[in-house]
């Protein structure tokens, strides 16, 4: 092993160690203070290693490598915040990348001589995760323009602390625009386990799937769980139940065509043991790579929705969405970046990503390249998410010979 | 009306302002602030008229009347603690009632001289509802010798405040035992509709519903709602939602007995919108006048959760029980009570109970009267919970001439 994949291992190790959990994995949440704690170190990193750093009005965090002053950043991130109990690789290893990548970037036009046209940033985007404050990829959205930043930074938590208040409180909430972006670049562990099964060592991410996330709100009648007659009742949470269910078997209906649904959260009013609730509110997750069957499994559930009311005397309210379609990474970049894996002779292949990334959200203005590296047995979003330290080095290393290739405007029309 | 009756419902006005929420319930739940509220009304009411106040280890609030030193007690009440957006009557009510009907027995015997050879109490016992500390019922069932005075006050909420902390902080978390009991006494409201449908005056309770309530916990394993694959999710939430589903179908198996079934409270872990849960954790309350429709059904759901352990990859741990069995109540007592209606004039008919109350308890330790008002459309553990001015002040009448009764010895064997 050479010094420069040492380096990144032996920072993996410290970064994880913020917000461990005692089962290995960690919990970061956004603008909590394992957040801040993370964030810190980046910091550090970045200003002991030279770069300028800087966060925007959404708590996005910055590192600035400017050769050439005034032009435009290819922009390298990913997100340092996580799930509850989540696991180390997820968007931590991204920024790590990022980091390195840009560094050994700047030493390698350092060394040459070299002026590129194109300027880097590492990022730390805010919010990925969505768990604390809803919707996920938060900072990207704003960066991008697709969320208004007035409406981000009033989003509460369960205890009623804005996005405002809470990266006030750590410390992180700018008072400046981010960089302006020319491209953008963001490697992630799969999450899933196609890289795994099949050996290979990097995903080259060509579109998302389609995603259709609500809220709903299923409305009943608070009773008492003992007394009330079954006929009477109008049980929020039976309601639910059936709505969970529903979304479940949604699945079996399309057996040739991938479709991920689940609720995964799940909050009962006023969910006490002896009382009928009087509303359940939950959150739904219908994803796949057609369009058309997202569609379909959606007509389908409305229609569920309707026999649900009729047969458990509830009322389902549609309260927010979010859709995401089947949207394309620029094929140049993924070209560029499979001739960068051909170069450094890893194992390839396309893919596509079932879960949503700030990438996607840069992808819609700049040129973006998506990597993927393998999680073994696909396991995510859980304490024991794993990837080999042999694939986290040589993502490094492909990361690297992608940033330089945009920072040196080999994708410039 | 006269000024007994007008005195009762002036003071259940002014009860019910205390916790009042928008919608014209109540909101009081276990030693919190608005039951420190309630509670300060009651001694004040109570002390205002020379009963002597006192309040046992675990925050029992009793009002003594002493006729005869030393002699015991007969047991009047019933509990002020409420629901989340509970309903003005529930527990409210009895003790209101029991206050004036121990006044009025009392104004009666210092009338007549007589000096009669039981004492009288009116209580208010700790914690009926069970919402913010389980088990509901927990101060009777402290009481009663049913449940270890040390392991209640341990029992914490949500926020790990526990129950001698609450108590303690709202200044009602006494030094010493409650009185000795002789007999006990309560009047409610029905909480179901039969006393409203059949225009009936008063409920004679007979004996309770068996109920066995049980926590459950699904537990599966936690990862990604978008990127994991179906057949490889453990999805808890998924579990609970099937548990919830089956619960509600037994009641359909027995379609000649009642069969109320419900599942109330459910917690889910970590419960973020991209998480598949890794737990669920669900109060199920299933309830029948027959014992053997009880034991049938829960047969019938251990299969069940054998069933959905095997279709959703999960774990069905039972973590804690509480079986209630069809108790009466003494016959002797319903016969009291039954007189006493005729000498009022007040139509009656024998009932069963299917909500759990302190009599319960109480009746397993001293011979007891459990007596109902009828509920206007059955309505309960809601803010919309009503009873008539005019049930309300036949109720108190009753509940006086069962209480002189019993103070008079007339249920003496």
């Amino acid at each position: 092993m050479n010094a420069a994949d040492r380096a990144v291992l032996d920072d993996f190790h410290a970064l994880s160690a913020l917000g461990a959990t005692e089962a290995g994995g960690v919990e970061r949440q956004a603008a909590t203070e394992a957040d801040r704690q993370t964030r810190e170190w980046l910091v550090d990193w970045l200003t002991t290693r030279g770069f300028t750093t800087t966060v925007d009005r959404i708590g996005n965090l910055f590192g600035l490598r400017e050769w050439t002053p005034g032009a435009p950043f290819v922009l390298v991130g990913s997100h340092l915040d996580s799930q509850p109990r989540g696991g180390r690789y997820d968007g931590a290893y991204g920024v790590l990348a990022a980091a390195h990548a840009v560094q050994r970037v700047h030493e390698r036009f350092a060394s040459s001589g070299e002026t590129p046209p194109f300027n880097a940033a590492v990022v730390n985007w805010f919010n990925e995760e969505g768990s604390r404050f809803k919707p996920s990829m938060m900072g990207s959205a704003v960066y991008t323009g697709k969320m208004p930043l007035e409406e981000a930074l009033a989003v509460t938590d369960l205890d009623g602390v804005s996005v405002e208040e809470a990266l006030a409180r750590i410390g992180f909430l700018g008072e400046q625009d981010g960089p302006r972006a020319a491209f953008a670049a963001e490697i992630h562990i799969e999450q899933g386990r196609v890289l795994d099964k099949e050996g290979i060592q990097i995903g080259l991410v060509e579109s998302n799937w389609a995603a259709h996330k609500y809220q709903i709100s299923v409305v009943g009648a608070q009773s008492h769980t003992g007394s009330t007659v079954m006929a009477d009742r109008q049980d929020a949470l039976l309601g639910a139940a059936r709505v969970i269910v529903a979304v479940r078997e949604l699945v079996d209906r399309f057996p040739d065509t991938p479709l991920h649904t689940s609720a995964g959260q799940l909050f009962v009013h006023p969910n006490s043991p002896v009382v009928v609730a009087r509303e359940a509110e939950l959150h739904l997750d219908l994803r796949s790579e057609s369009l058309e069957v997202l569609q379909e499994a959606d007509a389908i559930l409305n229609r569920e929705f309707a026999a649900i009311e009729a047969s458990t005397n509830v009322k389902i309210v549609k309260k927010s969405a979010h859709f995401w379609p089947v949207n394309p990474y620029q094929p140049e970049g993924v070209e560029l970046a499979r001739e960068a894996a051909e170069a450094l002779g890893l194992s390839h292949r396309p893919m596509l990503t079932l879960a949503g990334h700030d990438s996607t959200n840069l992808k819609d203005i700049v040129p973006t390249v998506m990597l993927f590296v393998p999680s073994v047995e696909g396991i995510s979003h859980n304490e024991h998410e794993f990837t080999h330290d042999e694939d986290i080095c040589a993502g490094v290393n492909l990361l690297t010979e992608v940033v330089a290739r945009l920072c040196r405007g080999d994708l410039r029309s």
